[in-house]
């Protein structure tokens, strides 16, 4: 894998407001190995970076470079890669690592790697002693556009994907596109279903743009990647900044998820990335949408036609209506056993209703082969 | 064992103050039993009772009985008695409990018991999908007078006690006093080190009242005990509301808790109770405190007598003093290996500090045997 080092330049910044929480978002080139990217986290005596085998040999040794000045000691921790080590074994390494350091808790942790790395650091963050202060170093398009954005933290319970964890912030979020240099394909493809996410339930301006400019960010042009984790993080900070712990308008993000959810579970953890399951979901969603009366099909065609040009699949595992519809009454945003689903009320516009269940079983026959 | 059902009566509101997380504790007789108690709890579907395998017999059905009106489903769940289930594994058991019976995010988390299972019932209802409402329903003495109000909940970590959880408020807080009547002289006297902690700490006359009601409050008077609950959650409550996370005033109440886990983490937890290592530690603390010059032999002789006639341990355990000192650098008001001991400044008035290595050698062989 390639491995690029730009000159160290800030391209853009977002702010997220969350009042004594606000924290901002850096995005440019060359920022991880530039000890001024660092200089607002907070002063301790030491530092803990959280990645995984498959990043560390990547980036760890440059991000460490850059800490030495900020912290008298600087200590790392590898987590295997993969979906399915978001477990609690896993979040334990991470408390051995730190408590046999003597970590205190002025400690910064820093999460470098993609979603689940970040996922986890967060969660470790939030419960050590009582929460240390934590910042995101995203190296995966999805961290960078999604999960790394907003203080959603957890690791999955067998009988369910983010069943334990908490809603804390990171201090800093830094998005260092030459990380995504090294992305294989089907992992930025799956980046990719986050950032088409925004389009349909905030702004069909950016699906526009992202429908124009797909194939410069495929080939992982600098500008086109800032600018669409830019805006993908403008969206969501506007979100975050409303309803920081979900009680309501935050649940439109997930767009796709609870029918995602539902195909990595019933296919087991791992076996589709969450990005795809997400893919696939958007597009029942958006179907679900349509049988509601509430988009045309052309909408929903336009969008399958994206969403698979992207990379991503646009049919479903085929687990069985039974199965989805057992497996989605676990999501979270689900209240007394009754499904709730973000659908789009209108191109741009997204909210949260029940649908009926011979709709949905129909949705799930027409979406899964 | 026997088992008081006293006629309901609130006989003192307490107020936590903490802007949108602000909760009453409600201190009575006969509370638990009676559904006017549960009316200002969230609605919800579903409550879970956590409780554990000896105080379940005694309260579990009395309250879910009360409960019956306000949920439609009253689930429970009993954890294993004692310090060393304070665990992963155990902590585990509540969350398949909830994901078993397709709990919501705004199913109610009932903590009945001790400080045990109310720590790990609030780490619990913290994590649960990122967050669920709780209620504290404190059946031992520590717990009505300490560790139910405050919003600290943890589990431990074979390397250090509370190292993993989070700051995390109930809704509300009950303590019956009738529960009491059934607890063990041993456990009553680990719940008075932390009244009797008031105090030094913040209220002269709170010692004072103590030591004149030692007798009422051991043969478990329901005014003797009203007043040092009331009182104890008064102290509590104002520290509390001025220092949520424990930045700075908080850690007061912390006093002798550095050495009283550095006794529990050095016998192995379970061995001595919670409150005699920290009533233990308090005398410890005290003769830091006189070391230091801050306070005079006097006092220390005469609160030594209260911790020892309130049934506490004064003399530690033998570990040796380099093994005090490794065990209190884990301490969570430890920074960057330097310990910090909380010690009485004046009578009524607490602080923090470092102190002289030297001193708190000569501190431990003088107070171990």
């Amino acid at each position: 894998m390639s491995s690029v080092v730009s000159d160290p330049a800030v391209l853009h910044e977002v702010a997220i407001e969350l009042g004594e929480r606000s924290y901002p978002i850096l995005i440019g080139q060359g920022l991880l190995g530039n000890a001024a990217t660092w200089q607002r986290v907070p002063a301790a005596a030491a530092a803990m970076i959280v990645s995984n085998t498959t990043v560390a040999p990547l980036y760890l040794e440059r991000l460490a470079g850059a800490l030495q000045g900020r912290f008298r000691q600087v200590h790392q921790v590898e987590l295997p890669d993969g979906e399915v080590y978001k477990d609690w074994p896993t979040l334990n390494t991470i408390f051995d690592a730190l408590l046999a350091r003597g970590c205190d808790r002025k400690t910064v942790l820093f999460a470098l790697g993609g979603g689940v790395v970040g996922d986890m650091t967060g969660f470790a963050a939030a419960c050590y002693m009582r929460g240390v202060p934590f910042v995101q170093v995203p190296t995966t398009l999805l961290a960078q556009v999604d999960s790394s954005v907003g203080g959603k933290t957890a690791i999955n319970h067998p009988l369910g994907k983010n069943m334990i964890g908490a809603f804390y912030q990171p201090v800093q979020v830094v998005c260092d596109l030459d990380t995504l240099a090294s992305l294989p394909a089907r992992e930025f493809s799956a980046g990719l279903a986050e950032a088409i996410k925004y389009g349909p339930i905030a702004d069909m301006d950016f699906l526009d743009w992202i429908e124009g400019n797909l194939e410069a960010l495929v080939r992982r042009d600098a500008a086109a990647l800032a600018h669409a984790v830019r805006r993908s993080c403008e969206i969501k900070a506007a979100v975050v900044g409303h309803d920081e712990r979900e009680s309501g308008l935050r649940a439109i993000l997930n767009f796709g998820h609870t029918f995602g959810h539902a195909i990595e579970a019933g296919l087991g953890y791992g076996q589709w990335l969450h990005g795809e399951a997400v893919g696939c979901g958007m597009v029942m969603a958006m179907q679900l949408s349509s049988a509601l009366g509430l988009v045309d099909d052309a909408l929903v065609d336009r969008f399958t036609r994206l969403v698979r040009v992207a990379g991503l699949p646009v049919q479903g595992p085929r687990l069985g209506a039974d199965r989805y519809l057992e497996l989605m009454r676990l999501d979270k945003k689900a209240e007394a056993g009754d499904i709730r689903f973000v659908v789009i009320e209108s191109p741009g516009r997204a909210g949260m209703r029940a649908a009926p269940e011979p709709l949905v079983r129909e949705v799930i026959e027409r979406c899964t082969a």
